[in-house]
């Protein structure tokens, strides 16, 4: 039995809340326990210098925690005047996963700035920061529809993710908790697409190791996970889901020609 | 008429939602308007080296805005690794005002810092920041009494804020939203406690003055708005305020002696 | 009886000695008491680029003290690698004030750069670099009058700076020394026009608060301290007071038609 | 056939080079085909302050590459004034990858820095980068050994690590070369311990995905590849080889107990 | 003939006004022609951590120019956020230089802290500076003898500084003025003790070489200024001059034991 | 008789290794003693915004140490967020010394990059930097002329740099090695041009003083010392030496005309 009494298989329960904040283009407040995250998607009709001319976009992420958003407090990464390396890290996980699904060439020369700032954490802060950009992306992009910026929606599949592990009693974990992530032998990270590829996956054994048994049973569980936050993401973009269902159907079509 | 239709001396309606979120001894998120700003207090039981040894406590806050809390995304102050002149001003204006209440004297040598992350700006952030503050200090003092750690709350007064300006149409009015500060000739932040003195007084004609006739009015408009803000913040440390009250009548007795 | 022997309402002795440093356009050396400033405008032929193109100038300012200026040695700026919040607010300070005092349309497509660096500390600081600051950029002006570039003095009116506060003992006093300031329970910075208006006003009670009633006294004080010493700006700037002079008599004419 | 002219389970050709530089405990040079990077390690006798007190070590990596290691110039970090994304994510695997295979229990207080500095770059620099540190770790025990500060080697099992990916006409290749990386659709870096076991994994898909089969063709291919690199390692530490080899013998009877 | 009609081996007006600040230890103006520099002296009850527990004492030195010292105006270093190498490499020549006649066991733990900071740049800053810093120290140490502090003066010699160069038109030529600087093809600055013996020479060609009899000649020329500086330095000490010639004269006495 | 058992006026052994890493158009590796640093050209084709516009180009030049190439391990520059003052120091140094023999007329709107890493310090660091730099600058232009770029060789002349001081029991010394500097107590550095010229000298007294007997001895001591080092250049650029001899030859012929 695990420490919050889910099953080895149970994700926490999972909300998106979307128009969270009222400027940015998209915006959402995912809750992954007590893990709560606010994603916001800002559109600026600009890309950086070295990708000017080319006629397509770019998307890029930044992440933060508010200082108290953890048991004890942490100094604020703008006092320090640095991004430490774990921010870093983060921030360039998620906007690369983001890159995989969104189809760069359809968006004209603007930049989406993701923010993903947690304001609550318990474990599993980058992975519920995933899961709710992209909702906030789509949202963004959505909006540019609406306002005749874009015809269609330049998604290409869902994108979800979540973290598995190894604890020492209970074996392999789907979507630890911060009480399990701080003890737990491995840890994983694993990003998905809506048609069962990986975009990422980061296995860490600190000051451990993992075998090939291991990491198999841990794949399933987060694929399985990763499932189910799918679902939780159609609902959250409603209407829009539309849009990536009928372009992932169409799809192979295209590619048979 | 104002542009949210308000009358002159008519603050934005304005709640306080406490313990917004876990971790932190006090927290809310206090709604002014459309400004939005989550205060947590964070003790810390240690004094910064230049107070070590006296037996009394401090106060600090920090400030920041999500990048997106704006019409038009800012920068994020850890990318820049710089706090800006603005960020640091509010910061200082907080952590002083602050100070001004509550009785180091009686925290032993703890630390408490405040952190004010503005999640959607509107105007009037930082005395929204100052507002939600008090609350989310008393909060935390609240926290220590029920862990035994402090015997009484080591607060002095009530502690609020609020702006008032001149318009160029509308003459002298209360809390101005974001439209109306951006096109304000005189801006003034005026803090006070609960018996009616000034705390801080500052009053900025952009590009502008101000006569002493005016000062006088917006003075008395600011005062007012205050006052309401005392009740919302009754309301919201709901029993604790029972302990300021007394206090507050106990004092003159004690100097009479 | 205040620790100089001055009354309530008594300004220290104050000198403006012109031409101070030989490269800037205007540069002066300013002494309240024993605070000494030296107060160069430069002129530079463009303007920030959030500014280019609207045909329109600009004013900044920069403030330091020499490492030394004070009784205990200050670490350099330069050498922290950032510059303090309290020099940030002083030199937005001085740039507001000059702001509200200059014709910034009337100065074409450039910047003044007004640096304020403190050789001596005794109080008083920032309001004698506003003081001095004031002069020193009519003198750049007037050289740029000299040199052809300008036809007219683009300054509307006088702007002077003192500071109040209220002392335990003395109650409220004019012009605070260092040795005033560091005890004082109330310290206001008052900056007005030559007709009175105020351009800024801030008072902080550090620990302490003041009353309405305080307020009036100290207002009262402040503006005839700096009548005093819109008199010893004209001494400085010379000929140059009547440009002033005439504009400001011009003004009332021009708007009653 | 790849632009080497290597079969898609060939490494380059690799070579430790030890004592490269004279003054570090531990020195090598590994060469994995023309990627070079020399590899230090020093030792401390001191732990940073988090770990003081508790009688164990620590060991920390820091990556850098110089200007022209590459083929573009790139500006010294030092320069621009701090550490990138990358090089921060580089060194956090590094460190983190040596602690899962020394015993930090049997190295006293003392920290272990881990330079790797990157000479010339072509592709795979974090790889061989851990797999010449490990190396150059067992090396500086050695002389901590030879000094009698160590008794025996503090070291649990080999550590070696490689790159693996997928081209889009080659498929899934091992120990990718720069012109390979800049053009593959996923990469993976695989780092493992002397028995098989994963200490991490971290698969990219750089605007693009890979399935299951691929993740395990590439596994298979990363799994050979080190056991060659093992070989490499041992002929490098020579008889330190033995004492590594004796201790993973042992340690199975050890549990059993 | 010179630029401003100077023989070639004559230095330029040199004044040197004492107790310019009022709380330095030791504080002088020191004008060599139009370049002006205050030079402050402030003594510390302790020496930086590499120091501490060896009885002896410290200098250093910081330089800095007022942004408008110079015919354009330069961004402050502190704006910057970093000291340049140009300001790194004059404040390391000012204390090492002063080290050398200082006697740093006489002191106690206690360290000089220098600040050359130039009001007025016309060529010769870092020797002027040097020139003046060294009656600044003196003047300080004057005053820890006045407070019963220190014993003796411990200063070994005198200590003082100029430039030579050659120019196309005027071949060897002293102390140099920002026009001459900016033309010359060769740049020396000597630094020397009251005996006549070097502490510092550097010589620079800039995109240009010397010969070995220029260097002689430019040699002579700074020695004969240096000697007249000397003067310069004994009027303004006064008094103090009067420890160090017994100082000298004792030396050879003490050593010949 | 020194410390390595040398004569006075004896050099340690030097050899310089072309084409030491790949992709830089100029690359050596430079051994003086123990002291190794690869010295890498890097043509860019853009000057620096100062320079634009001019046809003419510009040589900078950057220093660094590995971590461990000392004794005791350094802090990297990068993890400090700033470069230090030896450092600015020396890499000022070195460009200054190219410029004085690189005819920068001659290569177009190009920068030459220089990077000087120190792999293994033993004394004399930034000597071994100019001499071993100066051959990477005259292979780079040496490839410039192979791919058509450059018609000639534009340099001027030969340019090599070593170490001179004095020991308080074997007098003056050439080429001092770190044990001898560090308790050397003049150290001087001289930077000579083939026709026997300085281009720079710095002579230092570290706590002490030197006369001009023993400039004298110094300089001729680094005059045939740096004779030396051309014979190892000449060697180092084979072919490449006649198109610097020839000019060398040609000059006085043409300024004769």
């Amino acid at each position: 039995m695990r420490v919050d009494e889910r099953k080895a298989n149970e994700l926490r329960p999972t909300t998106i809340e979307t128009d969270y904040v009222k400027h940015p283009e998209g915006s959402v407040l995912i809750s992954v326990g007590d893990t709560k995250v606010i994603c916001n998607a800002s559109v600026e009709d600009r890309v950086p210098p070295f990708m000017r001319g080319q006629g397509k976009g770019w998307i890029t992420a930044e992440y933060a925690m508010l200082p108290r958003a953890t048991e004890q407090r942490n100094i604020r990464e703008s006092s320090k005047g640095k991004v430490s390396g774990r921010t870093m890290e983060i921030q360039r996980l998620i906007g690369r996963s983001l890159r995989a699904v969104v189809d760069l060439d359809k968006i004209g020369e603007r930049t989406v700035w993701v923010d993903c700032d947690v304001i609550q954490a318990d474990g599993g802060t980058r992975t519920a920061s995933i899961t709710g950009a992209f909702v906030a992306v789509v949202l963004a992009f959505g909006k540019l529809i609406e306002r005749k910026v874009l015809k269609e929606l330049p998604i290409k599949n869902y994108l979800a993710a979540t973290s598995v592990g190894v604890l020492a009693n209970e074996g392999e974990v789907l979507d630890l908790c911060y009480q399990e992530d701080s003890k737990a032998e491995v840890d994983m990270n694993i990003i998905m697409t809506g048609d069962g590829e990986f975009v990422e996956l980061q296995g860490t054994g600190e000051e451990s190791t993992f075998s090939m048994k291991q990491l198999q049973q841990m794949l399933e569980l987060g694929q399985d996970g990763i499932q189910e936050l799918f679902e939780i993401q159609k609902t959250a973009i409603g209407e829009l889901a539309n849009h990536i269902d009928k372009k992932i159907n169409a799809e192979p079509a295209e590619e048979a020609q």
